[in-house]
């Protein structure tokens, strides 16, 4: 079994490269003809999901499945068109992230470097119950010319199987398009193969809840793209326009509770705790979110649940808000860097100073000032289908494009250069000078 | 042991979200007293230094260390004041690496996002025999904001204890520069203990031999930025003037033969075989490499060495070089592809296709057309001071400057806009703008 994966990765990687080098128009090609065949085989794609629909209903009746990952598996024809077929589409439609010249510097006469855009090469992606994501994630894949292993929840085998095979054969034959760039995985036992091969796949992706993610992060050498955790606070300065905050803070909690950019913790500063703690005490309750309170912001409503050490590090993913009071700028940076997940910050106020301090202090992959942190999302920041949202500290962080798939490598031209000249004695210099020059295989090539 | 340094990476972790902050005349004030406090305790550093030469000595006499590695431990007056106080001052002259906006969008009226490039945050530096590399690597990083751990080899600890204390006790109380931005670990268990905290370290940057990358890439998972070889291959393709291929070959092979750009196969194309083995036989019998010929060349040359097939895995980092004959273009790239390190690539050749294709088709760092592999190099490449060479495939690739040093935070700023307005009926549109603005905190703040 773990041979078997070890040679889908080896051939996954020589079709890396050959899909690296295909055009455009071949890519874009490719996507078109997944789409139409997801559209013309629909049915076959909703009679696997009826039988995986069939079998996931039996384990939710026994407790083995929750409800709201069933709700997640079921297909039905207006989502396919809508959601799957427009997705394929939509990825098609982005810019080629391939071949781009990111720099370039004459380093001598003659001697001219290009860093240019190029594919990582082998991603593996391990999702759960959403067979969209697997489409998804291998159309991202295709357009940015990475090969990919695919590997979804048993729940979902059936749809994923069918899934997998119309992407494969609408592409099997297409010019540029190689055999083996996709693999869909089945076996259960294949999740901790995949994630041993550290020396074969460059990047896993996690598409699932945070179970999932956590599992993955810690049984991996294999850098993992994802966060574990969204705990995002909105913090509420002295100098605050209360409206303001007040709408934000609906927006961040309710907009989508179970989103990864929802809020979890309101921090207020405690000039406009006596205001704003009784005025975000009655907007949640008209939306139905309930409230934890420190020992200050329930002093101030009189009763409430009491918030305990564990809710500065719960995400709860629900109508839940916790609300603490703070002394000021200062104790809510540390309070949001000791307790947040480095994911989104919002910071309400007036006030230049405090914004400008709190965009730089607070440590995290998106800072906000006066906005709700639902923005934080591919798609609001203008960057296109979403690979994921990182937490890393490396590569890429924040919401991520189809940048995120993509590394560099340095092209340099020379005419028969050798670096002993620029050493010793009589030494040459080096020019490096900035170019303002795209790198073009050679004309006529 | 495990929790000293725990504890010692979380006050690294607090000290980088301080030094970040500091402005650019704080980080070079910083890197100035560092080049006096070197210059002007040079003596205890030389006092230190003979310590371990002693000591390094006797265990050379016991084999127990490499003449080489004892080589590289040795300083002087000379190397502290050439290579050790220049190398400061240098990177001081570098652009400062903090705070550039990468991209700038409107995402709608008054909701402005940026990318600004951010400290990574907590490096851990793991190094043997030089005392140099302390240094060098510590100023890299507080001049990209960074805090550091740095633990090297104990044949060195009296070195490396008193070049630690000279940088923290030079910067100690300095304006920006917070306490235990950079920690100097000691003893001999504390390798793997850094190691494991994956946690709470963002990198990890290998500065050593072979054996030492390996061992650290093989035992974290945390991301190491390095690569563990360097077998790189000139192809002398069909088309090649071979009075440079020649030159070129030299050049990669004898400049400096254990650095990791050095080559270590050369594959010559059937066409050029006869008339360009001999030569490459000749010019490297009179630079006292000793070759290594696969079947198709030995038959050229009449006797010689036989490669076997562990030659093409195999970094000499000596004075010996393989030779293998390749049918074309394709093989040369398949073998490559296949027994390459994925470091650095050069073609010869005068035909603009067949360049064209290599540069394309080879999977590597770096691929050069008609120049010397030993061109691969950050001070070359005219990225300044050089953190190291990178053969992942995700953050940095190739020779690597500060800004591998780095990553990035999206700043957004609103006026109480929220998400909720962007969807369902009388849905606000997004702009997606592409600005060219700079972020800068607020005036005034």
């Amino acid at each position: 079994m773990a041979d078997d994966i070890r040679a889908a990765t080896r051939t996954a990687r020589i079709a890396s490269r050959v899909l690296a080098q295909a055009s455009e128009s071949d890519w874009n090609a490719a996507l078109e003809a997944m789409a139409l065949a997801i559209e013309s085989r629909s049915d076959e794609i909703l009679a696997a999901n009826a039988a995986d629909m069939e079998a996931a209903d039996a384990l939710l009746a026994e407790g083995k499945l929750s409800q709201a990952l069933v709700d997640r598996m079921k297909l039905s024809d207006l989502k396919i068109a809508n959601a799957i077929v427009i997705g394929v589409r939509s990825v098609a439609g982005q810019p080629d992230p391939i071949g781009h010249t990111q720099a370039s510097t004459e380093l001598d006469k003659g001697l001219k470097l290009y860093r240019v855009s190029v594919p990582i090469g082998v991603i593996g992606v391990i999702f759960e119950s959403r067979p969209d994501a697997l489409v998804q994630i291998a159309t991202l894949c295709l357009k940015s010319g990475n090969a990919v292993l695919l590997k979804g929840g048993s729940e979902c085998r059936n749809t994923n199987r069918v899934l997998g095979q119309i992407l494969v054969e609408a592409t099997s034959g297409l010019p540029g398009i190689p055999e083996c760039w996709l693999h869909v995985l089945e076996a259960r036992e294949e999740v901790q193969a995949i994630l041993d091969l550290d020396d074969c796949i460059d990047l896993v992706i996690p598409r699932g809840g945070n179970e999932l993610v956590q599992h993955i992060m810690a049984n991996t050498k294999i850098p993992v793209m994802g966060h574990a955790d969204g705990i995002c606070h909105v913090y509420v300065d002295r100098w605050a326009d209360l409206e303001k905050a007040d709408r934000i803070v609906l927006d961040a909690k309710t907009d989508y509770p179970s989103a990864c950019n929802a809020v979890e913790t309101v921090l207020v500063h405690e000039s406009v705790a006596d205001e704003f703690v009784p005025k975000v005490q009655q907007t949640m309750a008209e939306a139905g979110v309930s409230l934890k309170y420190d020992a200050a912001s329930l002093d101030i409503v009189g009763e409430g649940d009491a918030a305990t050490d564990d809710d500065w590090s719960t995400e709860y993913l629900d109508m839940v808000l916790a609300v603490k009071v703070v002394r000021g700028l200062d104790e809510a940076v540390d309070h949001i860097n000791q307790f947040g997940s480095h994911h989104t910050e919002s910071i309400i106020t007036e006030d230049k100073a405090s914004a400008s301090k709190f965009l730089q202090a607070v440590d995290a992959a998106s800072v906000l000032h006066n906005a709700s942190t639902r923005f934080a999302d591919g798609f609001r920041y203008g960057l296109g289908a979403e690979v994921g949202i990182s937490t890393n500290r490396l590569h890429c962080r924040g919401p991520v494009g189809l940048e995120g798939l993509m590394i560099y490598k340095y092209v340099l031209k020379g005419d028969g250069h050798v670096a002993g000249d620029y050493q010793g004695d009589d030494a040459k210099a080096f020019t490096h000078e900035t170019l303002d020059e795209v790198w073009r295989p050679y004309s006529g090539a």
